[in-house]
């Protein structure tokens, strides 16, 4: 682990072919809402002024989607502009990061010099949290359903709120695909807070890690503070339009909790008859892939699968995994066949 | 100057009015290249995948403009991004800004609590440069041609080279827009040295400040530090299609220097003959000028205009500027026609 690659899926760019089906990025398989490409093309003159640098419609929409206040919101240039707004903001002498997980904290927080402690997530423990495990670091980074192991960590939001004494960050980049999120999200803890962050990204769920756009949610005087520091103009035009709309598609939300929901069993379910993998629970739109035939590396596999024009995750660069694990998406009915019938021939 | 408001030009949504000619952002009036424009609507869907994370096309490109290695590139949201990627790595201790300029250098300095000395331009040297009196302070920020000033501060490169003890950013924002630009430009000196780095933008020059697009160029070794603390797909899909293309468009790039030429020279002139107007005299895209009638302050000329559908900068919150400085952007001869119409009224 010495060489640690901060490498992510979607790296489409990174492979020869042309044509691929996207399985290494987590990405809402409808594409963006068509009410959302509408506008973003009737509007496209909007680049040609500089973006809006408050924001302050995207900010009171995204707050009163919410039901929270405007000033408990920060928008950034996708959820990982603001991971590292939080390091260099707060420099965290100290980092817990529980492993396996999304790398870019440990990224943000080796920029800042932070001494990092790892809590390994016991794949027997089906990598959930125990509580009590976490040390009293100066940041704690828990991503919630984490990736890339799908599933919730955290769900007692009681402990959680009592054992913040210090500032924890928490990571929903995929809580947007639970239909019932507002039982599991912390973003209601975190305005009351003073030491919970809640990250939260349009990214996945919209589909459109192209055009960048998160948010955080957090007291209002952490957000004051996390202001101070970042550049302006820091969304682009087209980024905020989107972002205006999106939260208004109630139809695109529930049709793709529907796709998603029915998907993920019937890809799950198809998954666990192979012989040879083992996938894991999940509660979000990917799953966690054990590869238990002996001789087949997650390398190997995502080489053979690609050669078909399907490109998946090699989990081999996380923490705490190894090169018996890859990362799928939950994709259209249509393409997870196609994923598994691939799958079937080369195991 | 206690309360130093960070506010710049091309602010349209801080105005009620719907439809304004923006003279307070200078971009290029001829907007977006046709070509480019086309180019991102064909691939729109670009915005479905996550941005290149490593974006080789685009760096390549650049350093094929400039007839230099692509290592000694690095793209940034905006080249404000990297003014904050500067300050955030090098921590200066110490800031040296000549004053009036563009403030995102100080917020930035300010960010990493930089002690911060300026020295001021003096109006009655044209707003120059005197190099000996630039201060051994770790990071000095040079923007050339200057914001709002519209001069050259810098011509003497050997001079600058054997200076350059400490970090010395000279921000070229505006330097596209002179056609004998390699005459001026210090990226050569930049990657020759280590203490050199030069700011670019394609913002202003190619009329897409909504996308976000900026460069910076410096010795490879800076880069890559620099690299180290940049978060992954600060980009976005869109300005990295953009990116690719723009520098293709010779004709673009020949019919601005006409226009910018033609229209510089017939705005400066005309607003010259406007009795309690003075234009100092500028090498780009805009015009500082001073309110020299008693009584008319930059703030309540800002206003009438705004009435008449016309948004200036107000300059009163430039160091060592006061509320008798305005900067227009140049624009079309129709464009410039109407502002200068509703200046004679006004005055």
């Amino acid at each position: 682990m010495a060489n640690l690659v901060f490498e992510h899926g979607g790296n489409i760019y990174g492979v020869k072919r042309q044509e691929v089906i996207d399985f290494s990025a987590n990405i809402n398989p409808l594409g963006l809402p068509q009410s959302v490409k509408k506008a973003l093309l009737s509007n496209f003159d909007r680049i040609l002024h500089y973006p809006d640098p408050k924001a302050r419609n995207i900010t009171q929409k995204i707050a009163g989607y919410w039901g929270i206040n405007e000033r408990n919101v920060l928008l950034g240039n996708g959820s990982v502009e603001l991971i590292y707004l939080i390091t260099s903001t707060y420099k965290p002498k100290t980092s817990l990061i529980p492993v396996p997980t999304f790398s870019e904290y440990e990224r943000a927080a080796r920029c800042v010099k932070s001494k990092l402690h790892f809590l390994k997530l016991k794949e027997e423990e089906g990598f959930g949290l125990n509580l009590p495990r976490l040390a009293k670091t100066d940041i704690t980074f828990l991503c919630n359903p984490n990736n890339p192991t799908g599933n919730l960590i955290l769900k007692n939001r009681h402990a959680i709120e009592n054992m913040a004494h210090k500032l924890i960050v928490i990571d929903e980049a995929f809580m947007d695909f639970l239909p019932n999120q507002k039982k599991y999200s912390f973003l209601w803890s975190a305005i009351k807070s003073r030491k919970i962050i809640v990250l939260r990204t349009l990214t996945k769920f919209f589909a459109l890690p192209g055009l960048r756009m998160g948010y955080l949610i957090a007291h209002k005087d952490l957000i004051n503070r996390l202001k101070q520091n970042i550049p302006p103009w820091n969304t682009n035009s087209l980024a905020q339009i989107a972002a205006e709309l999106i939260l208004n598609d109630k139809k695109y939300i529930k049709k793709t909790y529907t796709l998603i929901e029915k998907e993920r069993k019937f890809l799950s379910g198809q998954l666990a008859m192979i012989e040879g993998l083992r996938p894991y629970p999940t509660v979000t739109n990917f799953i966690l892939i054990k590869i238990e035939k002996p001789g087949l590396t997650s390398k190997h596999l995502r080489k053979s699968l690609l050669k078909k024009g399907i490109l998946i995750r090699d989990c081999s660069n996380f923490r705490n995994l190894n090169n018996k694990y890859i990362r799928v998406a939950v994709r259209s009915h249509g393409e997870n066949l196609k994923l598994l019938t691939n799958l079937k021939i080369i195991l």
